[in-house]
């Protein structure tokens, strides 16, 4: 296989090398098949056989409960921000919504649109999106039917070490760090994440929720947003994206045969202290968020003392370390080591910082 | 390149074989990047020019007008049964729909859900499906704002070889025919396809609109529906399903490499005339749908005289021809031969099928 170069990218982002190697082996002819899997009908045995096997590495990865569903949508998380209102509120209902970042304001507006009362409970903006709220039952509204997070904020780089202690159930947008440790699911309504940073190619989404709480239908749902539609159908309400959910299961396979959520979570916790614990001492860095609140997925830090960022950056890219620019509205530096990326590659990264910081010291 | 078998499947369908070894080619390290397309960033500027150009593309072989806006959605055209209506119509209004099939009858379900006077202007089922109604003016409701067809119904194999000539604008469900043939634009207000038959893999839907039409937003819509945002961000509003538009983007290139719409309609016409030229003339096989109606895409034939179905299906299957079962619901047998199923493959099954009968005459 061509070297292939380490990418940091945000999302589309890695998937692991041995995925796109046994992909790229079955590209054309599916096992044997005479055609590629993209080729075959949904309605297939051997496409059946791919989705039950992926929702049960799912299943079994994060030991999700009996009485959760798990459902692969079309499109992106984004749909999500209309789909979990209209799904789960009535319409004099609301939900409250913990603005750690980007994602959980877009979430927020799109559920305004649907559900007025929704409200904020933290306004991250005001600490620039550097913090992680502790929210206890105080800080919510009596009424409030849920508390939206994104439990990782890709673009800041921080994330809920710990999730809220509330009596409410949680919604999370997992988009950033699903896979990458246990989920605790009692406190969770629903899960869902866009599969392009830790399951594979974009334009599929995952859902998993509490069947036992999920509403009667109570208002007009275009019917591929409705959850009951989309379970009851086994994800097979329309055609859906066959191919991605063909690359998730590689990759859900991959994670179990490399030892599951315990492995990759010290496997991450490993890289993400590699990477930090350098960039702390180091003279030419400022880490942005305190230590606490920072991802494990999103590495997101600056430089100071005189180290010439654009230089930086060009650099990293002529030497075969891609997509470590800052999110285009904060600058900086962010490198996303999700699932895919393995130890060596943060070495990598880490020994390059290194030698280029005492060069120009 | 591997033995690749003769696949009539309905969709997800066969994919030119030269796209094939192209993306197959290109797979794991997209032209010398050190990363597959999959894994790149969407900001990245290699994909934004893959999405300029699968666009471009896309308005060169349809010619598609100036004023006519082309998106790439995700999820499937059944996305669209509820995206057309809540953008097109004002929550008081209503359009017409000509159910020549299981899909403009689940449009039409869906469209009521939020437009509850829309309404059917011709029941297919009253000829089991098998005809296309030459609609005027004085079959739809005056006020209706549109007419909705399915231009193909690849169930039961019959298209509008004409389009209804009526003075409010089309909406149309190309799905099973986009790129098989010229597209009288100023009939249409929407043309949308999901790309699973024509274009490339499943989860992403092509939609082609009159700007100029397009009424200002007077009703909630899931950010993800809306047609102005989608069309302002340029298919970027959020993730789109990467790997699926840079598929799409070969598929195109081949289609214009080889000679454009006016080579491949040539092409489906005389595959189709092949083909139902032997249906026709053999006396094993029926033909349900009369001549005028009858797809260029979707073959649907039934046997008689005694010819057993199960086991021409089983022996179709043994001898390389995949996919050739009928509809679940209707049975007997249906060829799908879209515009990457080759003039070969068509000759390859009509000879098959002429040895079959023979031996069993």
């Amino acid at each position: 296989m061509t070297h292939r170069i380490w990418n940091f990218q945000a999302g589309p982002a890695m998937l692991p090398t041995e995925v796109m190697e046994e992909a790229a082996k079955d590209f054309c002819d599916y096992k044997g098949a005479g055609m590629s899997l993209m080729e075959m009908s949904h309605r297939d045995k051997t496409f059946q056989g791919i989705l039950d096997e992926a929702s049960l590495h799912l299943r079994r990865l994060l030991e999700i409960p009996e009485n959760y569903g798990v459902v692969f949508f079309p499109g992106g998380a984004s749909l999500q921000f209309s789909c979990v209102p209209l799904n789960w509120l009535g319409e004099e209902e609301f939900a409250d919504f913990s603005l750690t970042g980007v994602w959980a304001t877009k979430a927020l507006e799109e559920a305004l649109e649907f559900n007025p009362l929704c409200q904020s409970v933290f306004l991250g903006k005001n600490s620039k999106f550097t913090e992680i709220p502790s929210l206890t039952d105080n800080d919510l509204h009596p009424k409030a039917k849920y508390l939206h997070i994104t439990s990782n904020n890709t673009i800041y780089g921080t994330r809920y070490s710990k999730f809220p202690d509330v009596s409410v159930p949680l919604v999370a947008d997992m988009t950033s760090e699903l896979l990458s440790r246990p989920v605790p699911w009692n406190k969770f309504q629903v899960v869902f994440a866009g599969a392009q940073k830790n399951i594979g190619p974009s334009g599929l989404t995952v859902v998993i929720y509490n069947k036992d709480l999920l509403p009667k239908k109570s208002r007009k749902i275009p019917k591929l947003m409705d959850y009951r539609l989309m379970e009851e159908n086994g994800s097979l309400y329309n055609t859906p994206p066959t191919f991605s959910i063909y690359i998730a299961l590689l990759v859900f396979r991959w994670l179990e045969r490399k030892g599951g959520i315990p492995w990759i979570e010290k496997e991450n916790e490993r890289k993400a202290a590699l990477l930090y614990d350098f960039l702390q001492e180091c003279p030419f860095f400022d880490l942005p968020v305190p230590k606490e609140h920072r991802s494990i997925m999103n590495v997101v830090f600056t430089t100071k003392n005189g180290l010439d960022e654009a230089k930086l950056l060009s650099e990293l890219e002529k030497n075969g370390f891609s997509g470590l620019k800052g999110y285009r509205t904060i600058g900086g530096f962010r490198a996303s080591i999700y699932n895919a990326m393995p130890f060596e590659g943060v070495q990598a990264l880490v020994d390059f910082l290194r030698d280029f910081t005492r060069t120009r010291a």
